[in-house]
């Protein structure tokens, strides 16, 4: 079998005016002033509402082998882990993979059901990339969020394709996707519209 | 025939992360730091370039049957009209209709060649539209830019239609459509994707 080459790949829900989630993440609200319940919902009616629709860009996210993402994604607890906190996805998480989380706080695996383990790296993002790409073992390695570690890993010119869900609505303030990354230029791959969203994805160019 | 009921429709091309033009406007650069030369060929690739794919794009924009554009869109000269500047589009400007131009100072309209004539409006973006609205006699008015502008438009709730022209690439600073821009619902009206561009066009929801 040829060898895999796996692409980085972000792949984030943004408002049309470039907001990945509200202000005010509390654990009840992980999506903060989302313009809804705080649960994402709004931002996320592409994927619960319509998902027949969508199906293809559903399936897409999950079949990553590693995935990536930044602390405040996996959870609302600040400074030391003082509590056990498991992510937002329940006892079986939708990942079926390794995931990388970004944190301060060093902190032991944690084995979930299905498949998902979170790693909890503490030594920056290439460090992060650099595991995830081996236990992705030549498939793709999804950074999924949010909007800071998204642009953490734009500004260090590690992303090679963006995937993005615009919804029809702005939120005005909260984590922006682009915020102080570089220039950036893109080649358009492909875009979609559905019901509630649309979707674009680009290949970052060198 | 029927009476027309005009729409007040905003019309952009924005980079991905949302700007419309750089920073650093001056005569020779009207676009200012749009990373290619200043002077909005970068942005409007799609238009001069690939004219013939987006022909739909470009004959809809030119449709409004009259136009609104913040001063800044209009031209370089700040304060008094200190000397005859007529546009950046020359002795026939591709309006071909009423342009009213927001400014703090007060000057006679200008006729140009091919229909054209440039009204100085200085009593805000209201009084602005409600004569744009008049001279369209039931067309539809559209406001042209820059960013600004329409988000003031936004602001105020007076816009019917957005239709944004998404280029591939980011410019990280400059004037930001939405920026100060209340929270918005739109629906979705159509999206398309072509070489140098993704069209995308929301109705706003009350």
């Amino acid at each position: 079998m040829a060898e895999r080459s796996g692409r980085v790949i972000c792949d984030i829900t943004i408002s049309v005016d470039g907001y990945a989630a509200g202000l005010n993440q509390t654990e009840k609200r992980p999506f903060g002033d989302d313009g809804g319940d705080g649960s994402g919902a709004r931002l996320h009616a592409w994927m619960f509402d319509t998902p027949d629709e969508n199906r293809a860009e559903i399936d897409q996210m999950a079949a990553a082998e590693a995935f990536i993402m930044g602390r405040n994604m996996f959870g609302p607890v600040r400074g030391a882990w003082d509590r056990q906190w498991n992510g937002w996805w329940g006892g079986e998480p939708p990942f079926h993979a390794p995931v990388f989380v970004l944190t301060h706080h060093a902190r032991d695996p944690q084995t979930m059901n299905g498949g998902t383990t979170y790693h909890f790296v503490t030594d920056g993002i290439t460090s992060a990339l650099t595991r995830a790409r081996a236990a992705a073992d030549g498939g793709d390695v999804l950074v999924q969020g949010g909007a800071t570690t998204i642009n953490q890993y734009l500004a260090a010119g590690l992303i090679d394709e963006l995937r993005l869900h615009l919804v029809p609505f702005t939120l005005g303030a909260g984590p922006r996707l682009f915020e102080g990354a570089p220039s950036l230029r893109l080649e358009q791959v492909s875009s979609r519209s559905a019901t509630l969203v649309t979707h674009l994805t680009y290949r970052v160019l060198p």
